[in-house]
């Protein structure tokens, strides 16, 4: 008989009865009844029950110890009978009559339960990681985790990619973000980088002709903590592919997140291939947002036309000065009473709007304080290009600019929130395409790259050279699903003739993009192939197909939102001795520098 | 017809003769041959020759074009004929007409070739790094290496284990070399350490009740390069599991390794499960050495009972002074020239030796400067100890402490490797068992710890408070191939009572071992499995599979030999304005800080 365990805590059932069989694992709880002592004891894969008889001599001990001590039981396997039978378990049909109990590891009185769903405070919860680890829910989220991530990797192998490890010890990079940075000991006064992206050793691995690359790559940016978004690192299935079009990507990843979703939401609906592709300016109109939930079935309609020189003052002005108005149509709210009306309208007023204004369509023609101003062929006109009918009601933003439309994003979301008409178990993607290559930076009035300056942009040096920069666009595209972006991508520009023309509109200098760029344009000066990628955050990709808000509750060892992990007390002082060697200095007063010089041998390779 | 290519440059055979087709890829090669331009055209496939006919106008494009360009022929498959079929090549029966040619990319004058197996400068290579990845032999190895770890994951995953993602920002670990540290922004003076091993995480995770857990894990030290170690970061198969012995670790890990091994080296023999399992007492007797390859036949032999009291009063005294005479077999030796012996004793002075004493047996009775001194009974005690026969000799190694014992051991390889006796392409297993616990440190005089302090001792708490410390062993092991240490391992110590216990026989109080090991002693305080493990190292698996004994042959981007990444110019200045941020001050005079604000953004999650 092993030393610890014949079977695991999920094994056992009723073809079991009469042998006699050894079980590890936790107690999980413990239950007098009628003398019985009875002790669900866990372990990684299920529970079993354990009774210890009246009359036991192990009744002593088992009566001691505290609930998450560790032993281990040998006993005859004996069936449950009647009521006593738990069709909720597995192991239900059975129990395990002790006959021997080893005390494994004693618990001291614990800081928080594991049974239960009580919510403890994070930073308890974080301290003593490993015993909340033990706890259904985040246990579970963990297991699943790591299933959806050899499920990707499974994926993009059979996709034809190679995974290959990145450098960690490397470069500061023109990224969006703030490095982590590693003191070099051997080269005082110089710093590695952590990678905020493997973004240009992909890049270079493509040059090096390996064809199509991915990695469960660790991504480290220096940044404030968001609830989709640990402090310090994160994973991303980054990936990157030769002699490819940007629909080749498309029709790449499409499997592998359809796949993904599929498997690990069989529950929900999820999008078939190919995915719908929105141009950005399309999603921006239609949508109010380059990340678009397609969830929810509305979509925004211009009905500027319609004000144009109406007798509805206000409208008519914005229209006239350049600007828009935009119609978000309410299906069925026609009956809904003054109240929902003006609740809405006040909501548009805390979100820092005029007001929310809104027509209704009754039998007898359009209702509402601007219908009243504006003649019924304009009425019409509006239902008419909203396909709304009878019954129906339909609200208004009106302006220019960013804010207008981000403005009609959120009232599409919040009509469609309070009609409830958002698909219920779904993942809904998108891919949004034709971003701009350029725009106007508002700041400067000069023209600036909206996004990567190191995409493609499309239609080449040729249109650089003869199309007005702010109608180019870029092989430039996110990925998007149920309104986050899991995201962005590109095919990369390749030629170094290209890039500095590319740079040079954007205000750049030859020589200054050869000093900033010099290494990758130096790279592509030697036969590089066309190459395009992108790397869809894994954290999220979790969060959404767990309905996990909050992104510590996917991480085995997250720190918390101050960038501290309060189980293992980092960060830390260091010993001066330390920093001497590191050729560095603290340049704040009064730090607590704490000796530590412990050199003790573990597993090691 | 696809914008790049119709096939890979490996995929097209005679049946694809009469089809027009488009590849891309590297042009490799160019020769003219009777007016035609032949060019080999290379992707991450394979290759494809393209034939340039005498009066194509694509004439002047190609030969105009220097090699790694990177091209796009559109042409028609033609069968090779005759002598011109290239068995040696997949596609070496057909050719493409080309008839159209677009530049993708074309190439500068590379800094050295792609092409050919010269050797070029190290650096020069890392610099170019993208340009020597494209080179046969290091563009396979790295395809191996992704597919040894692949293959790896999967066989683990198949054992029942889960990967996890341990933190890489986390706490300086109490291990044996120096961390690498990164300053905490938001927490002035402190600093995180980049973890030298997962290991405290994946025993926590065993708390936490994972059952089975792995990782290709990146791991870093800040420690000088050495051939078999990169100075920055290396990765290591990092797994633990619960409720195991020293027997379940070996019994899980040997069918990864051995079917690893199996896979990747099909023309070796490869020791089949169970490997061998050697104390260490025996390995250092029987081997010298406690990673023995097991290539090598030969054995050390102790025969120090044939020169007690004997008349070759060298080795007599050093048996009398409490030495050891250790006999290394040489079996064949006896008919070598006496060039061979003084050759031999030769080295032995090199190596620091006295001299490298030797007994031939011939068929008239044993032979040499020492079996003169010795009486006949005594040399054919030796004979039969040794198991040789006439023909054979036998070398000694006489003296005492781990300088004779390391020696012997290298006698051994010396001896084996002289008579050409060490199996060919052969990978051969073995554990190392039996540490021990203790060992008196030569510098105090006092007890100490001899491997990892977190070892469980074998015998328990018992051992610990009734046996002499010097012969309690652990539950710590090694795992060897072919005489290199792939890993050590071990059952630990999972109950504080104990480690408490182990701690106070080196001589550490408990208040001192609370302060500095509370962290993991706490978790154990909350219910904790017995749980063991290893950490087999990855890159060094990936050297012996392919024979190669740089490793920077089998990563990606390494850094070189002083820690830096030539192509991307890492470590680097930072701006003081970086440097302020982290609270710090560079502490030697005259350093380089350059300024460098550039924020562009890239592929993001």
């Amino acid at each position: 008989m092993h030393r610890y365990r014949t079977h695991n805590c999920a094994a056992l059932r009723s073809q079991d009865v009469g042998s006699t069989v050894k079980l590890s694992g936790w107690i999980h709880s413990k239950r007098d009844h009628g003398g019985l002592l009875f002790i669900d004891l866990r372990d990684h894969f299920g529970i079993t029950q354990i009774v210890i008889p009246a009359n036991s001599p192990l009744m002593n001990t088992a009566e001691r110890l505290r609930v998450e001590s560790v032993i281990c039981i040998t006993g005859k396997v004996v069936a449950r009978e009647g009521e006593t039978v738990n069709p909720k378990l597995p192991t239900g049909q059975i129990e395990i009559q002790a006959e021997n109990l080893e005390i494994i590891s004693e618990a001291d009185v614990l800081p928080f339960q594991v049974t239960g769903n009580e919510n403890y405070p994070e930073d308890l919860r974080l301290k003593y990681r490993y015993i909340d680890l033990r706890r259904e829910r985040v246990h579970r989220n963990l297991m699943l985790r790591s299933n959806i991530i050899a499920s990707l990797r499974h994926r993009m192998i059979k996709q034809g990619f190679t995974e290959f490890q990145t450098p960690i010890l490397t470069a500061s990079s023109p990224e969006g973000a703030r490095d982590f940075l590693v003191p070099a000991r051997l080269h005082p006064g110089k710093f590695y980088a952590l990678p905020q992206a493997p973004q240009q050793f992909k890049q270079l691995a493509m040059v090096a002709g390996f064809d199509r690359y991915f990695q469960i790559a660790p991504c480290f940016r220096d940044e404030a903590a968001r609830a989709d978004r640990s402090p310090g690192e994160f994973y991303q299935l980054d990936f990157e592919m030769s002699f490819v079009t940007q629909e080749d990507v498309f029709e790449t990843l499409e499997p592998v997140m359809e796949g993904i979703f599929k498997e690990f939401a069989p529950t929900h609906t999820v999008s078939s291939a190919p995915f719908e592709r929105i141009p950005y300016k399309q999603a921006m109109k239609e949508y109010g947002s380059d990340k678009p939930d397609l969830r929810n079935p509305l979509k925004l309609v211009d009905v500027s036309e319609a004000f144009k020189n109406s007798s509805f003052g206000l409208f008519a002005k914005i229209v006239e000065a350049g600007g828009e108005v935009r119609a978000v149509p309410a299906p069925g709210a026609g009956s809904f009473p003054r109240s929902f009306f003006d609740k809405l309208n006040k909501w548009a007023r805390e979100e820092k709007a005029g007001g929310l204004g809104y027509i209704i369509f009754e039998d007898n023609g359009a209702k509402g304080p601007i219908a009243k101003n504006l003649d019924e062929e304009r009425c019409e006109m509006i239902r008419q290009a909203c396909h709304l009918k009878s019954g129906d009601a339909v609200f208004f933003v009106a302006g220019q600019g960013p804010d207008m439309v981000k403005f009609s994003g959120s009232v599409r979301t919040k009509i469609a929130t309070e009609l409830d008409l958002i698909e219920k178990n779904a993942f809904r993607f998108c891919w949004i395409v034709d971003f701009p290559m350029y725009e106007i930076n508002e700041e400067t009035g000069l023209i600036d790259f909206s996004h990567n300056p190191f995409s493609m942009p499309q239609g080449g040096l040729e249109a650089l050279i003869n199309k007005n920069p702010l109608e180019i666009n870029a092989y430039q595209y996110d990925i998007v699903c149920n309104g986050i972006e899991l995201s962005s991508g590109a095919i990369r520009n390749h030629r170094p003739d290209i890039m500095i023309k590319a740079f040079e509109i954007a205000g750049y200098p030859e020589e200054e993009v050869e000093k900033r760029f010099g290494g990758m344009l130096n790279a592509f000066r030697y036969g590089a192939p066309p190459h395009g990628g992108a790397a869809p955050g894994i954290d999220r990709m979790v969060m959404l197909l767990m309905d996990e808000p909050n992104i510590r509750e996917v991480i085995l060892f997250p720190l918390n939102q101050q960038g501290e992990d309060l189980m293992m007390e980092a960060p830390a002082p260091i010993s001066a001795e330390r920093l001497k060697e590191l050729s560095l200095a603290i340049s704040v007063p009064k730090v607590a520098v704490k000796k530590s010089n412990e050199t003790v041998e573990t597993d090691k390779k």
